[in-house]
């Protein structure tokens, strides 16, 4: 079936113009957020997208609310015309790729949060970055107002922040998460991969496997103090400044995983200017 | 016209189901969400309801996320079945009367504030009660889905933190300020009111008299400052406890009002058991 090329919106009127003629003829509506650079992974994510509706909306958006003021908001790539350029091989019917100033005309006054999600884990070591997630995606929820948005597990805090967040606000939207896509090395892909040169490239697959060696642990032992001891200094020798290498309950991340039925392991490290998370869910047996 | 009666829902399911087969027929939808113990005042933003859509939908929820741990929560007046029966002979179409685990059956985790707004005036005397506001109309908001809501200007600061969320989180909807309904005495009406004793609430009609006074000031001089001691001084005499009496710029109550077109003048006040509030736009020429 040949794909038809999207439709590129910047403003929230024309897309909102387009989107109500879409559900005027009777079709649903699958969202896919995206902050641009697309990779593999964004696109499984978008063939997911089309799996579960009729017309495909990806946003590029790189929101400046969700960045501290030392963070790579100015460095994050922008590849715009190489995005449309995927895009239009892709099952993507709208694009919407706003400026800042049309999602931000009066600045920022509204903050959603998530408090006990978004204060732990990356939320320690960037403030204010999971409110200023929460806070675009609902924004965006509200333009598209899609049937689903789909979102990659790669980012499993905001996988949960979003989750918690469409659930207590009662949105009428179901959030799907899709598992992480990763190169043949085990390294999960991210837009931020871009920042590593070759040789820090292949060491950053060294996340992957300290996961699985934590995981092949969990079976075996509850005792994984001195194992995660081990598994940071080893990443801290190899060149990484581990910000934190942990287990959680994978259904509620802030709390303990002991008595979980699955568990997570989360890492997020930083190798030169990246700074690269993963996890791993595991199932438990008790 | 013989005015159907309204149908009851309870839960979330039941009226979102009977709000879509509503927006299939084609009908517009108006909302007016309240804490029932219904009035004059909530009549009249029904009627505006029913002018601006075919179905109006009235919510009766008393949200414990507004309320301070030592505030009225549990005193506050509820009517239920007299509001059922006053709503029968309104305009109203749809009553939303949900339990509390209803609306928050996970307990509250996400919470959307406008900390600009939500500090200052009645938020320094109620913490949080506005990030409990914004999130219960919120919810409220994503339950109904609107194409219009109506909320009265007597909560004046109320009303500006719901047109900012809305606004800033591009929800489809739009708000529409209700003038305050006043007793013949000029007392605002409000469910409050109940808590005072007869002599209370001739008393009470004395913050509108001192709302004029400082109308009538401001129409000769931006010299406030002495009169409006007199009058915090005169009410602080007859009995209430002052929180506030001051004038801010109508359009955005955390600026001045010296360089404003229209001015606002809000007062609020302890007597007995009551806190009331109460406010009074000016037009101004400069």
């Amino acid at each position: 079936m040949p794909i038809e090329k999207p439709t590129i919106f910047n403003t929230v009127k024309e897309i909102r113009t387009r989107l109500q003629e879409v559900r005027t003829q009777g079709q649903s509506i699958s969202f896919v957020p995206t902050m641009g650079n697309l990779h593999q992974g964004h696109f499984d994510l978008i063939l997911k997208a089309s799996e579960l509706a009729d017309h495909v909306v990806v946003s590029i958006f790189v929101n400046p609310m969700q960045f501290g003021p030392h963070e790579d908001f100015d460095a994050y790539p922008r590849t715009l015309a190489t995005d449309f350029g995927a895009l239009s091989e892709l099952p993507c019917q709208s694009i919407f790729a706003p400026t800042v100033r049309e999602i931000y005309p009066k600045g920022v006054s509204t903050e959603i949060d998530v408090p006990s999600l978004s204060t732990i884990l990356c939320g320690q070591h960037r403030p204010g970055h999971f409110r200023g997630v929460a806070t675009i995606v609902n924004k965006l929820l509200n333009i598209v107002e899609p049937q689903y948005a789909i979102l990659g597990k790669k980012d499993y805090q905001q996988l949960q922040v979003i989750e918690t967040m469409v659930s207590d606000l009662l949105m009428p939207i179901k959030i799907v998460g899709a598992e992480t896509t990763r190169e043949p090395s085990g390294l999960a892909m991210s837009s931020r991969n871009a920042y590593l040169s070759e040789i820090q490239r292949t060491l950053a697959a060294e996340l992957f496997h300290s996961l699985n060696t934590l995981a092949i642990a969990l079976a075996e032992t509850r005792h994984m103090s001195p194992i995660l001891k081990i598994e940071r200094q080893r990443l801290t020798d190899a060149g990484f400044i581990v910000d934190y290498l942990e287990i959680r309950n994978a259904d509620n991340i802030s709390a303990t995983y002991l008595e979980a039925t699955r568990a997570v392991i989360l890492v997020a490290a930083r190798l030169g200017k990246a700074r690269l998370i993963d996890n791993l869910v595991v199932h438990l047996t008790h």
